[in-house]
């Protein structure tokens, strides 16, 4: 049972790296065979760099911090380590989406295009904005719990009501990311496919539609692997310790398989004794949870 | 502090309705005031129909659909009432979405564009198919359950299992119907606006711009009311019993007071005998059960 719940996250794991690999892919394809390859001269090659650095950083980068913390061998790591990871990833994915922001902005200067008047600018803005509101805010906090890792920066409390808006807006800015490529597949479509027409359709149509499907698809992926209970990384043992009537008997493995499919089950299921003991407690272990 | 946990909510609901509404209008301002009005003719003002029904049924009512079991005042209502409303707006909205490409396919027809060659056409077609037949599924279950309400139709593992899939693929066709109306609103305004461009800034363009913000918050707001385990609709009384270790001496409003903003409290500590002994165990409620 136990090697159930493991083999299923497992193949939705190998899927969403395949359907988020095949994006970049066919991103990469669509620029190179289609359009007009890459380049950084002001021109139309130079707009290019503006899907692939998107789709690159944006989806697929973005899209693997989300789910970094479930991957279960990665559950004897110190949180401070995956944290490490989670932030490094996402700024990556920032860095990409910025110089893809450059990329698009170059073009439309260069060509005389007005910038920022489409729904696409408007609410890709705001998701660049969000994401990297949410990042300074959040590597501030790593970095001070980094250097100053006993240092308690926010109460228990303070920490347990943000965490929730921390993964909410996180969701929310992802699937804003992949509407928005959706409205910029669209508006590309239509700016460049006049002869044949879009509506003719014409193969860099049906192709790049297809580019849009594949991209819902790892979106909905990484949605299902980061909302199921049984996935999630254990608590850290000393959070157990504060909720002592909570512990179970099953061990972690145990959990993920009996949760499986179980809404109602309780995630703190996970966080038990069995799960604990497993553990080495080490002072990293121990200062990262000054860093929420 | 229980007032603080439900004076939280109901700020939140008023802001998805008025924001929901307030899409509502928009959409029929702009094909009213911005383009050609409304008519069953084949021509513009049939296809305007379209983005009127999908934000109003697809939108507005798959929404309010979505939180209908989060409102507290209808937590001592039977479950099967709650169900039949859930039901009933979501037959309603997956009518109106029927409607709206009714209006699409005829006024495409009559002037000789051809169909589904857009991104925006297969995404929206894949959402109204997944919703008619999760729409299908479900109200099969429900009318047995209407009926026959005592036997149960499934083993409560198969349910166990299908309620997670039902939750997560609710949510993933409300963002992708979203997503779907962004691109929309971006092909329609391409198509549209020449002299003056939509890159010049024109009026139509920042009031439908608007639009689309308003349809991306109200599903923000759905996401968050929906997604909060505090303002989960308490399980039934006899699902309790099957675990009896879980009560806690809390009523339900202590319980959504101190779980304000904790992402790790159980939903079920909210399913404690105290709440079940506010409720009148009745035939319906009893027979309800066998409904998922």
């Amino acid at each position: 049972m136990a090697m159930d719940g493991y083999r299923g996250f497992l193949g939705l794991l190998v899927s969403a790296l395949l359907v988020g690999f095949l994006s970049v892919i066919f991103t990469l394809i669509w620029v190179l065979h289609y359009r007009e390859g890459l380049g950084w001269d002001g021109g139309a090659s130079e707009f290019n760099w503006h899907p692939v650095l998107v789709v690159t950083g944006f989806v697929f980068i973005q899209g693997i911090a989300i789910i970094v913390y479930r991957l279960p061998w990665t559950w004897k790591c110190s949180k401070l380590l995956m944290k490490s990871i989670h932030a490094g990833l996402n700024t990556i994915a920032a860095i990409l989406a910025i110089i893809s922001l450059v990329a698009a902005f170059d073009f439309h200067n260069a060509s005389h295009i007005p910038n920022m008047y489409s729904l696409h600018s408007w609410v890709g803005m705001i998701a660049v904005i969000l994401y990297i509101s949410q990042e300074i805010g959040k590597n501030k906090q790593l970095l001070i719990g980094f250097f100053v890792f006993l240092l308690p920066l926010a109460p228990p409390s303070l920490r347990a009501l943000l965490m929730p808006i921390h993964v909410y807006s996180g969701l929310f800015i992802f699937g804003t990311v992949i509407a928005t490529v959706l409205m910029g597949v669209t508006e590309k479509l239509l700016f460049v496919l006049k002869k044949p027409a879009y509506s003719t359709f014409p193969p860099e149509g049906i192709f790049t539609n297809t580019l849009g499907l594949l991209i819902l698809l790892f979106g909905a992926l990484i949605f299902w692997i980061v909302t199921r209970p049984q996935w999630k990384r254990p608590k850290e043992p000393n959070s157990t310790l504060l909720q002592p009537n909570r512990g179970t008997p099953e061990g972690v493995e145990g959990s993920m398989a009996t949760n499986f499919g179980n809404m109602d089950k309780s995630d703190s299921e996970l966080n038990n004794e069995a799960a604990a003991r497993k553990r080495n407690i080490t002072l990293d272990e121990a200062g990262q949870r000054s860093t929420v």
